[in-house]
């Protein structure tokens, strides 16, 4: 194993502790923001790591289509490209190519389909995938699997599932030996225990560095989720980190935390950032609603973010409604300092044998129904 | 007069100085970034004063129309809501009712207009422009003018020039006594010389803090422009600082300067930077070109700006074609460096006694063909 993952502490099955790489500890239960085209959007890099983040995650689908493995590779690698020196994480594709791009073709093979930006062909295999990502210089490295879509019944799961493990050990072979670097194996099976625990079993027959629950929040709801996680987890390998790929709003990564997970990356802060949300202590908030238009306050009085530390929520408020550029860099500087000081509690209260209490304030202030539609 | 004006030196008509003000100093020759909207756009309040502007601009017509004047007055001011603590110039409104708005209608009371944004109807006299700068705290008000399309016949300019002396006059009586605030007259006159030095004339006679030079770089070309200028500034007060509004390319700079102005207002810097084009020591560039997709240089090796320091013409070509949010962040920070540096430049050089050697390098660089479309 390249890849040191030492626990501190636990707390039921929830776990808090460090994960070692060269270029940099993550501290677990961690947050991976996610800078798809190797950009954190509307943040420096430099912002990025002010938050709180010990790892980002790139997209290997959008990055080989722009600006393309082979350049970044020659550029020096994504780390350099980017400016982010700490780890990154890399996904296949696999996810990306199901969800963006146009007229795609599973085959064992791999997969061929059309950019969505410039419509050109494109082929990803297990091979392609864990080169692209082995040329962007990725710390941890995903396996290409396919992301059925939900809902889907148990015989079309259990095929894909089937293809998506034939194509994990061919992505841990191409992955070959990278010191310094670890290869992720991804748990797939849909809703079904029994599916999920044979994927488990059979990815660590093969071996990885790490093991991602994936294809998950897509559509099966808070409740369905937990259950998957309640029936995966306990068949990884206790000393591998688990990874909650796509996850995601903070009730859902507080009940992860709980569920033994110790890694997540999801666009809900940034997205949310840009389309005027905030994640705050007391729950989300919609800044075009008109009853923020006078409001002196803070966003989140307890924030550290220069969003909530210099500006009311009435500026934040005008800015969203103008459509200028600060407000998304604000509203997502300040969700994903949110986020961060969300796993850094989390992290604090498993030390601490509080883990349920930390969680339970978090789903109690997301529980409650979403802020009205803006008025104004 | 409240607006203390120092000049340390002089070198030929320019001169370098510092005007005090109780919200900080000014030096000058000044550039003053354009935060339209209450946000000089894609930047932090602090990343601004980290470039080096001593004082932003903001518009009365943007303000008035979205959050509103008296809205800002409530929350505490402009400087507040906005979270720039130093100085900040406020136009009068009259050039973007021109150029912005639908429907307007000019009579000798003021100008009534409809919003961009809603279609609202609106009005704006020298009172109304007067009092809406004061309710937004503005420290440096500019009075209501009347900006003339271009061309304009001799007839039409003189008798517009008339109306905006007049409208001086009672923008001049509205601002009233505010201590520690000043007040501008704008010089109009088009391109004729002897109406431009009686609009000199008559603003003298009203008396202001500082008197601004309007309706140029509007379509006359710079040599036009630099002769209005020679005809126009040496009928000011030499003790008062001269403005010469909405001026523009980093050689209009270098060529005002060296005609005596002391500040400037553009949104080129910004707005180039959203576009993907970049000021530097070497001349324009436009990041789009597909000759910096592997670039590993920085976009100008002798700028202190984080897009220069961290990143490579690469990666800024890349986030350029993606349309990330980054791209305006970085650019528009490199531009407002370039430009802050730009006017530190001849402040140096003036007192040296360079400026003319000083100026000419910035009109050697930028009187180039601007860089070709670009090929990918």
């Amino acid at each position: 194993m390249t890849l040191r993952f030492d626990i501190h502490a636990k707390d039921g099955a929830a776990r808090t502790g460090v994960l070692s790489m060269p270029r940099g500890e993550i501290r677990t239960p961690a947050f991976m923001p996610v800078g798809t085209a190797a950009t954190v959007k509307a943040m420096l890099p430099s912002s990025v790591r002010e938050t709180g983040a010990d790892i980002v995650l790139g997209n290997t689908y959008h990055l080989m289509l722009r600006p393309g493995a082979e350049r970044i590779a020659r550029l020096g690698g994504l780390h350099k490209f980017m400016g982010w020196e700490r780890p990154i994480l890399t996904d296949s594709g696999g996810f990306q190519v199901m969800s963006l791009s146009q007229l795609r073709k599973i085959s064992e093979d791999g997969v061929r389909f059309r950019s969505h930006i410039d419509g050109a062909e494109e082929f990803l295999s297990p091979e392609r995938a864990m080169e692209i990502q082995r040329l962007l210089g990725s710390d941890i490295q995903m396996v290409l699997d396919e992301c059925p879509a939900y809902p889907a019944d148990e015989s079309q799961i259990e095929k894909s599932l089937a293809l998506s493990m034939r194509w994990a050990a061919r992505s841990k072979a191409a992955f070959g030996e990278q010191p310094g670097h670890a290869c992720f194996g991804i748990v797939q099976g849909g809703v079904y225990p029994h599916l999920r625990q044979r994927s488990a079993h059979e990815l660590r027959e093969i071996g990885f560095d790490g093991y991602a629950v994936g294809g998950l929040a897509v559509g099966e709801g808070q409740g369905a989720m937990f259950k998957v996680l309640e029936a995966t987890v306990s068949h990884l390998p206790e000393d591998r980190p688990h990874y909650l790929m796509g996850v995601g709003k903070p009730d859902d990564i507080a009940g992860g935390v709980l569920r033994g997970i110790d890694m997540f990356d999801c666009v809900l802060p940034t997205r949310s950032g840009r389309n005027g949300q905030a994640f705050t202590r007391g729950g989300p908030l919609n800044l075009r609603n008109a009853r923020h238009a006078e409001d002196t306050g803070p966003l989140d009085s307890e924030c550290r973010c220069p969003a909530c530390r210099q500006f009311s929520r009435a500026y934040l408020h005008h800015v969203v409604k103008a459509g200028e550029i600060i407000a998304s860099m604000l509203l997502t500087w300040h969700n994903l300092t949110y986020y961060q000081d969300l796993v850094a509690d989390l992290r604090q209260a498993i030390l601490g044998g509080t883990v349920a209490a930390c969680a339970g304030k978090v789903l109690a202030a997301y529980a409650r129904p979403p802020e009205a539609a803006p008025e104004a």
